[in-house]
């Protein structure tokens, strides 16, 4: 593959919330290929969650990205953070981990990295191996590279400090150590989250003071958990864990809401931002039903983690639970061949499920028709007769069917 | 010596400008004297500047009370921050020491502190000892005691945060490393100057994160230079150092305003409050001269340093010099008989000097009469008969006289 500086810089920036900045990622992609010297590209993870969700995966795509263009992907464990736990002991989330806790946790994320990372080119490290060395005198003279004023910038930081909320000064001292992991790496690229952009820029300019070019630093959006408000966290118990089994991650992706499954799409999957936008205009335009671009969602994610079958399973044990969990054991079939899909009207009509075509329209228009259990929102979607299997149809309140669509 | 709480009370928080606080000190004292345990005295020293000066020598001698009185006097040698130096690069005057440099600055410190405490009863520490040993992660751990607010409390921070000057935040850590020289000794007692007492403070509440009882912080006035307005400093040249020679010492405190000629007495000597009052008196009333004051406080300052014969030299001495510097070498000499001490406008019409005590009286009124350099500014100051010695009279702008008192 010959290189293409545009289709690169096209590949590496797509979904990235902030890039900074485009030439100089252009500029050192450039001599990277000219050099022949991959980029040193550099993440940092938290040691105290090794759980790893589809949040993290955001940015761990992303390093796939680099990683597939032939660059040094260098996975940051923050164990020196973690070593040290929260020093006001006000914190009950960061406990204070022991060096074989951190190198347990650390064990498991590489598991669950590697699903998604070249274990062959990802190289990870431990930033107290270099933290730790820097000593007393050491972080005292990296803390004069940078003001008071100039952290107190820092969003949360500028919020507590006008509120009068206390902040401890250890707290300006962490931004400094991510700091200076990249000068320790000697980092080209930093990636992360866009919660951490204040910090990924304080990397720069920590650079610059110790002579060495900045990195670029590009952010992806947070991912919303299953709740559709917060950013996915384990804390907040909406998160869709990589590590889960395959039926609880498919079922999962199921709750969350369509407008976000999009999102999902775009964050955590292998789909073009083409292939997306044609997914979305079918499902306008009622081709495609959108609880069945969900599924193959579940099915397209669960496939990355476990595998084409385990993801297939994972498919019909929802359906079967769904149907299971909704539908009373004494339910009437009614059969159906396959064919053309129908109007919801019309179906309804010709099942004597409604009394005219107008009434079906009604209902629906009100919200009382759903198909394994999404609500047809349009009086012209259509019951998509070209698939065969069973499907839950419920109409009004009280009437509840299988559709068996069958050869 | 039986104990006796409020003498040694008043002894020790004699001259003091902040004392936190009394009743922490009458306790300390008290239980130190039951328990037979001395108190834990330290005072911190910059290891850059090691040319000790009057100004040092306030807290030196204050530490010295509390040696006489039994208690254990910690000398602690900042060398931990000289070793790092200034990490913006922005300020000259804290270059970076060498290990070598700082054991050096010590050796010359030592030197000079025995002049004043007992080598014997005085321990000397440098702070690097168990602040290089905190490393990067206790040195974050102790960050995490202390709020930016807290510190931005600070005068100097205050006025530089308001005025939009950039506070580096090594200085946040600082007045922390200070107040953890504290924990590690276990300190009771802090003395320093009265510019320190932020950062003293902050010891005590760091002293109580770490479970410890608080010190009690003693602060002692600033010693204005021989400008008698700026902080004695070596940088503003306005500093009489105690390893300068004797006479450098003399002629600098001879240069001194006779107003802070007494700050001098009640800092620099052993002189009780009470009889530098009797003194002040005596001047007041025209009994004691002031340049006698001020040259019996030379002569006293000296001893202290070099020994009662060095002091009488170097009184002799700058009574020679300035004789040397203001008097021409054909000087025409008075010899007058010792006897009683006569009211000056008497003995000018005595000798001839003007045509009547009237005129000798005016004269003094408009400052024209000036006895070894010194204007006599009272019409009935006496001329002192009673002592040997040679003295240079002038008598308005042109009569210059060695009077000659002899036996």
């Amino acid at each position: 593959m010959a290189f293409d500086l545009e289709r690169d810089f096209s590949i590496l920036s797509k979904g990235a919330i902030n890039l900074v900045d485009e030439e100089l990622l252009k500029k050192k992609l450039k001599r990277s290929y000219e050099k022949n010297a991959p980029l040193i590209v550099k993440a940092g993870f938290d040691p105290s969650a090794p759980d790893l969700h589809l949040g993290h995966t955001v940015v761990l795509r992303k390093m796939k990205a680099f990683q597939d263009l032939g660059h040094t992907v260098v996975f940051v464990i923050g164990d020196f953070t973690g070593l040290i736990g929260d020093p006001t002991g006000k914190n009950a989330t960061r406990p204070q981990l022991t060096r074989k806790e951190v190198e347990k946790n650390a064990e498991t994320y590489k598991k669950q990295v590697f699903k998604i990372l070249d274990p062959e080119k990802t190289v990870v490290r431990f930033n107290s191996e270099w933290l730790s060395k820097l000593g007393a005198e050491g972080f005292i003279r990296l803390a004069g590279k940078y003001t008071v004023a100039r952290m107190l910038e820092r969003d949360d930081f500028k919020k507590r400090f006008k509120e009068e909320r206390p902040i401890h000064i250890h707290e300006f001292l962490y931004p400094l150590a991510q700091a200076y992991d990249s000068v320790a790496l000697k980092a080209d690229v930093e990636l992360g989250g866009s919660d951490q952009l204040f910090n990924l820029l304080v990397g720069r300019e920590i650079q610059r003071e110790f002579g060495q070019e900045e990195q670029v630093v590009l952010t992806m959006p947070l991912l919303e958990g299953t709740d559709g408000v917060e950013k996915m966290s384990k804390s907040l118990g909406n998160y869709i864990g990589i590590n889960e089994n395959p039926n609880d991650i498919f079922g999962k992706i199921m709750s969350v809401s369509d407008d976000l499954m999009w999102k999902y799409y775009l964050l955590c999957t292998d789909y073009t931002s083409e292939e997306i936008s044609e997914m979305k205009e079918k499902v306008k335009n009622n081709l495609l039903h959108p609880m069945e671009a969900k599924k193959n969602l579940g099915q397209t994610i669960v496939k990355y983690y476990y595998g084409e079958e385990a993801a297939k399973e994972a498919r019909k044990h929802f359906e079967t639970v769904f149907s299971k969990k909704e539908i009373p054991q004494d339910i009437e079939e009614i059969r159906v061949k396959k064919g053309e899909p129908l109007p919801f009207p019309k179906f309804l009509l010709d099942k004597k499920l409604v009394k005219s075509t107008s009434e079906g329209r009604r209902l629906i228009e009100q919200g009382g028709v759903t198909l394994d259990g999404n609500k047809i929102s349009d009086i012209h979607s259509l019951f998509p007769l070209n698939e065969k299997g069973e499907r839950i149809l419920k109409v009004g309140k009280l009437k509840l069917k299988k559709i068996v669509v069958e050869d």
